[in-house]
């Protein structure tokens, strides 16, 4: 059974590489896959986008292991969490709210029992002492139910902004990538040749389409003009809106780096005008 | 099946992450390598390079897959390409020109099949909807020539320059490596006692051989000194040409950054002067 | 057999790639973890301190092969080692130092058959033409008898400092993390409520106990306060001690970067006032 590991911890202090050995040393024929260990230090957010991203395209009987944990060694709770996307573990700070919109958990457990985690337990190192350990021991086929009491009152983090009017359809940044494209809460919009119908990811949306050629985008006090198909169809340095892979509105700048160009941070307000 | 990947996407977003994802989907017993997933943003060169350097060491069963795409979402064609180095599967523009001078492709098709592809298939990401499952499905065994029409007229990039002449050989930067190494077309040499025989990578060079103590390389407009044999034969500090691990010449600065120390950058001209 | 990889080569030249790929011809059924690949360049001593945190949590039949070999191309020895921690592959440079102390070594040899080498070895690349092919050898079970003659002199790094007195213990940073915590040469120390009894790792120190409340822990000319228990027990910004995960004190900054901000190095003196 596979296993994915999300966290903030880099790949120069070896911390991942432990969690992989931890991995091996109880489930030695479980592969482990990367999804990102540059979650920004503690952004709960960020990471919460990035697990609704990625663990779709992951076959759904995975484990998937997240520590971006700014309150480890506090009373937060260490969790697992049963899924349609897999079987999540990791701290309880909000961080598979976005992935539970749409893949609703149907048990969610307290990582409490003893015979789950290392032997010792550090204040500072759950990913290793922890999540690690209930990670291969899920991946090995122990039951949720065996590893705590259940959970009913998860944390979740507020839903993102999208409120939609007749005339306009108002989001904000959830994500800047690496690539500097500010990822916004607008959509999940499906692209039809030129009509974008609205499938709501995070909130309400109006049925129907709406014209991506004629609507006007804009954000950061600019207007970035109609939605384009692709990066190419503005000159370089000129900035656009475009429908990005995970069909949500993405602010870039061709061949430059939208974000940091124009002025966008995470929470940043932006703006479709339908008419 | 092997499958290894090399991109330009980093490793922050889980861009990479969705890819395996995606392949585990399909077939879950193929190995992921990485090569690299920190190709400079776009530059197609640079992977041409890299992979040149590394595919030759891998089983030749394996299967490549490479997304560094500056036309994503335009119509340039998705490839795949049967040689002795194993399968290539990427866009065509170019990226596995080095290899094929080493290892031409006895096959190229486009990607074409929809079978083979996602679902969905976005604009923008073509790693996760087009070549990881084209890549997976090959691993699997499916024939190249199922995925689509033959290919003939495949994008290759110009050579580097390599000029040789009875008193100098003239060729430029290739590659810049993070330790800020430059690497030079200068080569393939094969190092052997005091002699160096130029054993043509990228163009024409004499048969023969030519002393490595003696010869003087320059650039920049510096002289750096014969052919050393390793980084220790100079102070700290100072500049050297060598031969470096792929057999081309290298110019460096001992315990320093060669490239940036020297002003180098990609395309810059070097000189060994042979007499 | 598993085998992992501790390099300071990065990711982004396809280096690691490619031992993987020499390793994957050889072994193809043993599965590669990174431990890191961002040792800071030519770092023995970081090296081996990360060695030494992370070996202990990987199957101790694990072989182990290390890149951070300043002296590559020079007389100084490859060589592999047999211990409790698995089997440690690379340069005899010290950089297993650490470990040794805690797993002592019970055989030592020189990589010196060249039937367990890549057929043509370069000076400057020993990761892909001596360790990978070696490391890969012995994950398919060959001797370590069989790769060379004994080593009985292997290179040591000294110990880091760790001077205890009736009122004082004294330390140096050892390792700098990447979130810029400064982890020193003081502990092995157990956490047991509010008691730290000391378990020497690098030296001698007392048994007994000592009161984490009440001590005082001072560096850069600062104090630091007792001993916390976790980062949020100060403001944000305020520095503070506390007992990292590997059981040493650690100086940090509660969501800053404590080395930089307190301007530690590596090698920076640290006490612990006892009373």
């Amino acid at each position: 059974m596979l296993i994915t590991i999300t966290t903030d911890f880099g790949v120069r202090d070896g911390y991942v590489g432990v969690m992989k050995g931890v991995i091996a040393g109880i489930a030695p024929d479980a592969p482990c896959i990367d999804v990102t260990q540059e979650i920004p230090p503690q952004d709960v957010r960020s990471a919460a986008y990035v697990l609704w991203t990625a663990l779709p395209y992951f076959p759904p009987e995975s484990v998937h292991v997240v520590v971006v944990d700014p309150g480890v060694g506090t009373a937060r709770r260490p969790i697992a969490a049963q899924t349609s996307w897999g079987t999540l573990v990791g701290p309880d700070n909000g961080v598979f709210s976005y992935v539970w919109e749409a893949a609703p958990p149907t048990l969610i457990v307290e990582l409490a029992n003893p015979a789950y985690r290392n032997a010792a337990v550090s204040s500072t190192f759950h990913g290793r002492d922890v999540f690690a350990p209930a990670a291969a021991h899920l991946a090995r086929g122990v039951p949720l139910a065996e590893f705590g009491p259940e959970v009913t009152d998860p944390v979740r983090l507020p839903a993102p902004l999208l409120a939609v009017t007749e005339s306009a359809i108002a989001g904000e940044v959830i994500y800047i990538d690496h690539f500097g494209n500010a990822i916004t809460s607008i959509g999940r919009l499906v692209w039809d040749g030129a009509l974008l119908s609205l499938d709501p990811a995070f909130g309400n949306a109006p049925a129907g389409a709406i014209d991506a050629e004629r609507v006007r985008v804009s954000a950061a006090g600019r207007d970035l003009g109609p939605i384009r198909r692709t990066y190419g169809e503005v000159a370089t340095g000129e900035p656009l809106a475009l429908v990005g892979s995970e069909g949500l509105l993405e602010l870039a700048v061709n061949r430059g780096r939208g974000a940091q160009e124009l002025g966008l941070t995470n929470g940043a307000p932006v703006e479709i005008a339908l008419r």
